[in-house]
């Protein structure tokens, strides 16, 4: 599979649970495959090739569309958990029995319940610009920061620039060259549809609404996690990474100055050295 | 300056302001000198070798006395700022243009008023188990953790074991690994003065005290600044170094699990790694 990139590796599909999945998969099998859970409203397409191309040289990645997304098949449910149960489905149907993952957002609380249901299957979790079950402001977007989800561009991935990145010069620039990046691949995936936008909706603000102060679930969430986010997330507050590496069992926390939501997207090189050293580097507990 | 390591540096002195200090240098030149700045009741025998020899591989590292303390002469200031101010003579009479730091505990703050004081000398800080100026519980211990530092032990080391490590197997035993590290070295320090730690205590009370919400001052610090804790800091609660990382104009933030106030001596290898990625890779702003 050495041949293939983030750009070139083929959309395939797998069955499983009656859902027809999309992935793609590429890079070296050397370590446990690392698989990508992706962001409210996001596609294969929005992953960061300068991330999975900095993976895929030691490792291979697994980047996938749940069930009802894009050019998944079956509908996306109304919870976070029944998304974690379909991305078991997937795990399985490609017959893994050990994988690491980065979780993005939504894609971190989906991740977090993955590794909860499925200890046996899930070595190390990478959570980035996400929060606990319950988490503050979780799921309940200030009214400036919703508009921002339902702007229209005349290139529309450009509406990530103002939620994904900081407001400064730096932070802006470092956007724009994410949104050239995955702008790169010629065959894209299916646009998503608004049956899945308004489930996922759905599900971050049921997820959001789960309050537990002591977040007593966590305990359960046993294994190393790396907890990644920018020093100012305006879609899950900054204070939420913080809260995850406070109450997990074994999580270690990084945050970026002048950085927002995609704080990965905008130190890929950086990210990708910190988080390789967390998945291969630290013992076991 | 090669052939010296932590444990064979000559102990040497530099005169200025009056002053005799006691410092040890070693290590590569070839970047700029890193400065280490010790905690309350340290001398330079506190210093972690793992940490001095890790960094002294492409750099000269610098451990030093500030005045009052064991086998400086002079007296120790009342104020963490005048201690910033002696701090700067030492490093003015080494004839040094710019220099990196790394700051523990009470270091942290003195390197912090040092950065401000001397924006041009300054290139890079890393903070450790450390807060700002008017940080929350800042200099103003709980019983039972000021009780921690009265206490008397047959091998007197020892006493830093509750103090700067977790009461976990896992961080005690890091811990126990790091008091053989620092007492390894044949020819020791001179111990600490009664004036040395009572002065000490009122400068940290008086800092803790110097209350301002907002902190405002963090914002003069403009240079870029590492900070580092574990997750629950008895002496400088963790909560201080999410707050340096959020009002610090260009900061990162690292916590790490199962650690107390002295993670980098519990996490050497992995705080070594992620302090040279910091000091060396990263574009200045």
């Amino acid at each position: 599979m050495t041949q293939f990139t983030h750009d070139t590796a083929p959309t395939q599909y797998a069955e499983g649970g009656g859902i027809r999945f999309a992935y793609r998969r590429f890079g070296m099998p050397e370590r446990p495959p690392l698989v990508f859970f992706q962001h409210f409203m996001g596609t294969l397409d929005d992953h960061d090739p300068a991330l999975s191309d900095a993976f895929a040289s030691d490792r291979e990645v697994i980047l996938f569309d749940n069930a009802g997304v894009a050019s998944s098949s079956g509908t996306v449910p109304g919870t976070i958990e029944a998304m974690a149960r379909d991305a078991i489905t997937f795990i399985d149907a490609l017959g893994l029995n050990t994988v690491d993952l980065v979780g993005h957002s939504m894609g971190g609380l989906v991740a977090q319940e993955v590794a909860l249901a499925r200890p046996d299957l899930v070595r190390r979790v990478v959570l980035v610009g996400t929060g606990p079950r319950g988490g503050e402001g979780l799921g309940a977007l200030p009214a400036w920061v919703a508009e921002l989800f339902t702007r229209k561009y005349e290139r529309q991935e450009d509406m990530w620039l103002p939620i994904l990145f900081a407001p400064t010069e730096s932070s802006q620039a470092a956007g724009r060259a994410y949104i050239e990046r995955i702008m790169a691949r010629a065959d894209r995936d299916a646009p998503f549809s608004d049956q899945s936008v308004a489930a996922q909706r759905v599900a971050l603000a049921a997820y959001g609404a789960a309050k537990d102060p002591a977040y007593a679930h966590l305990k359960g969430l046993r294994l190393p996690v790396l907890v990644v986010n920018g020093s100012n997330d305006i879609v899950i507050p900054t204070i939420n990474s913080y809260i995850l590496q406070q109450f997990l069992p074994d999580a270690e926390l990084i945050l970026y100055p002048d950085a927002n939501h995609g704080a990965h997207f905008q130190y890929p090189g950086l990210f990708a050295r910190h988080a390789r050293i967390f998945l291969d580097d630290q013992p076991a507990p």
